[in-house]
């Protein structure tokens, strides 16, 4: 038995409460080196006769990425207390893990244990309830319609009639938003994330430079409340993009301080490191990145926090957002987040919170700071796998497999799973222009636990590469969409949101793969439910006998077939080719 | 090389900011296993020709466990963010380890490595500067010294008179504490930690009637005043016990509960699972425990919060205390917890708080909540070593090791160190009644990073059995005080203060450790000052050689000698002996 590799350390992914009443205990292993693993627990009160009472829970092998196995099993504490260690067996030798180290027989004192003291409601992390049923739509406003040409910026190009810039215009405003919000209800999503939609000099409006008023290319305040209004009269959320890392080079505040200097009263709302203020050969101030035209804010600054607080209860007051992605968001204190769930659920209990981060969130996701991050370790995955075929079967599964064990399930329930954005080529383009591979994407990400994202034009197959080839205008004419793409995502939101067992209401798992072929075999299912997804991600047929199929009745989504497989249950798939089987267990 | 065993994940005490320019990294790995671990770093915006800029820092294996190696670096990143991996080597192999797993050869794309996004100053964990150089001494007032016999309880018992029980009365007071302040700063202590002083029935008072109230049994606010203002006229700093956890059966909002139940307006300030109230066959409410006169206060209601908030920001802003110790402090909400940090550290910001956790207490070590906890992994390590001796040398050395790097730097240097309290049998007993071995534990408890706590009566060698046992009078009598053992606790502590490296400002180190004589040689430095320490925590005499005293000059203290060793530096230690080396370097 590897002790060595034996991990567990209460909180985090690895204990914690999923509900008011549930918590989650994980144990990390090294692969195929233990046989069982049970929970030993009891309430640390709960003594008899000068015993310590605790009973034994068998914890399930829930899967395996490329070194570790995760065990895991739930437990509803009746006082809200746990103390616990893991009996753990390779077959041969029993051992008794706690947070003391290993035991050859389970110690006495409940002080040898692990803890978690008390289940407190407060502390349970909880997104709002209408996330876990959201599809996301993401909409770079410069490029999804141009319904209002009055407010064309000089210099603004014909719609689609060149290929996007870093400094082109083309038109886009919130009426083109209006004038298409039929094509989103009709494609199915229910959440619209739109980039920044403040003031700003550039097309894709980081840069901001007044965060209190809308950018005048865009609309009004009254068009924009059209708009949230006309939105939420679809069933459709809206979410805006906070900026708050860094203004742009133009925020009143920053320019005061290039004028003043030393004397500036906004001094201190950024970071100066000596004056006067250089920007060669770096920016002798923090900024993102290097660039001197976007200064990093001083979250710290009671000032500055007052003021960004202020930016955020007022666009939820003031025109009912229903929700705040934050850029850049791990490099602002933690302190600062805080304050700001607090500001923000105050004014909509229910508004929800989406960091930026590219990395492992965990610090950010225990319930005191975000709801979600968008899920780029899912994204590497999907894209390195289905997209790029620079990944094998196996190692997509272990990567997904660990992405689903390295956080909480109530946190991977509502991840923000995206396939590219305004920041990443188009996944058609990832995909080498190949549209097989794109369904298979889509089918991947949305029937995957979480909450999906689709970037604008994606669903009627625009591609484009590196920002901001990925940001050309949205094709309205239908002859030049993809129509066959776009049926096929809405026939997967369908399913997601009608099919049991499709959507978060079903758990994921592998059941095969294939490094050779390609195929992959994975399933979602409830106590009620099970659904078999087959899939072969290879430029070949292959056929080939399932298991978990053997002797089993099957309906397939799409093609409404009704299969009683024998007990050999063979199937063949086309090149790039899948079928979904819906099963009664 | 164990892959599985390398483990790493950014923030707690794997990756965290030691201060506001600093970041420290650690690794964890299989015992024995890697023979160089180097950190390879970079800003991740810092690029040249499209290739990501890092540098190797060799990284130093800095303790072990009985499992474990941990590797630490510590690094300034000049803009404050930094990407970074790991390069582990057997000597055989070498391989990168980063977030996304293990490669042959270092990544070039920032997204694959470890993240510490952007060290900003609002999250370093920080506890209030005098807190590193305070020694603490534990009061029991109730049994502490009668200054004030008018105020003696009915029943009270002749000082001394009787063995002390659940429930009988001393007479103890703040009158006695302030008579006897000369013993404490003769002693060389700089801080007191009172148990609780509120109104409450029970000589031990953790079952709080009225939080705003002192105790009448000691006295009244004024005499407290008038102990605060005595404490701080001698530097010593005053630390009150809050117990929010729990309230006492006789708090009035519990009794209006019990007396109109559903009707009652602070229904809510409890947790009822049912009514009408039951209390067997254990209690229908939650609770301390079991115990149905410790009912559990709602820390999530905002009418508790706020009492409970107004309690902590009263007794610093009217009495001018300098910490609070939280009782059972585990089992209430961390969002209660990050108020009461907010309000505390407003009211005065160098006020100190301190969580009663008797387990690995990470979640509430970050920065966000305490500025530490009661270090009882160390108190457990150092009772079954010294004072027990059912732990081997080299178990000890693996659990102090252990302990130093469970949590960050910055907070072991706080980290509450105690040997015993009103809570466990004196360690005089604990020790089978050898002083000998009590004085080992003083010697390592005050030469230990961090901040040590003594438990009254202790130094003047009293002994005393599991509560109420070790809560028997203070003894004032000299002629009954261990003279000795005050002097010898009176020159640690005057070594701690004076002495480079003896306390926070020198970094700990086993050195060697023998389980057959129980001989551990463990040393304290700095830059400029080292102490060897050897100890002989075994009943025969032991002569040993020692490497690292070869061919040195050194000074013992307590002794005074200057000893030239030679190659062979031959040490001799009588039974239970210790000799401290004073060395340049």
């Amino acid at each position: 038995m590897l002790k060595e590799a034996i991990y567990h350390r209460p909180k985090n992914n690895f204990a914690y409460a999923y509900d008011d009443d549930t918590l989650h205990i994980m144990l990390q292993t090294k692969k195929d080196d233990l046989t069982s693993v049970s929970l030993i627990h009891g309430d640390p009160y709960h003594w008899e006769k000068e015993q310590w009472i605790t009973e034994t829970l068998p914890m399930e092998k829930t899967g395996s990425s490329e070194l570790n196995d995760y065990w895991k099993a739930a437990i509803k504490p009746p006082y809200r207390r746990l103390r616990y260690g893991f009996e753990v067996s390779d077959g041969a030798e029993t051992s008794i893990y706690t947070e003391r180290g290993f035991y050859d027989e389970a110690p006495g004192d409940t002080a040898d244990y692990f803890a978690f003291p008390f289940l407190n409601p407060a502390d349970v992390f909880t997104a709002p309830e209408w996330v876990r049923q959201t599809t996301w739509y993401q909409i770079f406003p410069e490029r999804y319609g141009n319904g209002d040409p009055s407010l064309n910026p000089e210099g603004t190009l014909a719609w689609g009639s060149a290929d996007p810039t870093p400094t082109n215009f083309f038109g886009g405003d919130f009426q083109g938003v209006i004038d298409h919000l039929d094509h989103l209800v009709e494609l199915g999503i229910n959440g619209i994330y739109f980039t920044p939609i403040f003031k700003a000099y550039s097309n894709h409006k980081y840069d901001t430079i007044d965060y209190m008023e809308i950018d005048p290319q865009f609309g009004d305040k009254e068009t924009f409340r059209k708009l949230v209004r006309a939105c939420h009269e679809r069933g459709i959320k809206v979410m805006l993009d906070a900026v708050f890392n860094h203004s742009g080079y133009y925020f009143p505040p920053f320019q005061d301080v290039l004028a003043k200097e030393q004397a500036s009263k906004y001094r201190d709302w950024f970071h100066l490191r000596e004056l006067p203020i250089k920007t060669e050969p770096v920016p002798n101030y923090d900024t993102f990145a290097f660039v001197h035209t976007m200064p990093k804010l001083n979250t710290e600054h009671p000032e500055v926090k007052r003021y960004l607080l202020d930016v955020a209860r007022y666009w939820i007051k003031e025109f009912d957002i229903d929700g705040w992605r934050l850029d850049v968001a791990n490099e602002i204190d933690h302190a600062f987040w805080r304050e700001f769930r607090r500001v923000v659920k105050s004014a909509k209990p229910d508004a929800y919170i989406l960091g930026e981060i590219w990395h492992d969130s965990m610090p950010w996701l225990q319930g005191d700071q975000f709801d979600a991050v968008m899920n780029y370790p899912f994204t590497n995955g999907a894209v390195e796998f289905f997209a790029k075929d620079t990944m094998k079967a196996g190692e997509f599964a272990d990567t997904i497999t660990k992405v689903l064990h390295m956080y909480p399930d109530n946190v991977n329930e509502v991840a923000f799973n995206l396939l590219d954005s305004h920041d990443t080529p188009r996944i058609l383009t990832l995909a080498g222009e190949e549209k097989a591979r794109v369904k298979l994407l889509y089918l991947f990400q949305l029937s995957f636990i979480g909450t999906p994202c689709i970037y604008y034009g994606d669903e009627i197959g625009m591609s484009g590469g590196q920002d901001p080839g990925c940001r050309e205008c949205m094709i309205w004419d239908e002859e030049e969409q993809d129509r066959n793409l776009f049926s096929f995502v809405q026939q997967l939101l369908n399913y997601r949101g009608a099919v049991p067992a499709f959507g978060n209401d079903g758990s994921f798992r592998f059941l095969e793969t294939n490094d050779d072929t390609g195929v992959i075999v994975y399933e979602k299912f409830n106590e009620k439910n099970r659904l078999i997804f087959v899939v072969n991600n290879g430029d070949q047929q292959q056929t080939f006998t399932l298991d978990a199929l053997a002797d089993k009745q099957a309906k397939t989504l799409f093609t409404g077939e009704n299969i009683s497989f024998n007990h050999e249950a063979k199937v063949t798939l086309p090149a790039f080719g899948f079928q979904i089987f819906q099963l009664n267990h």
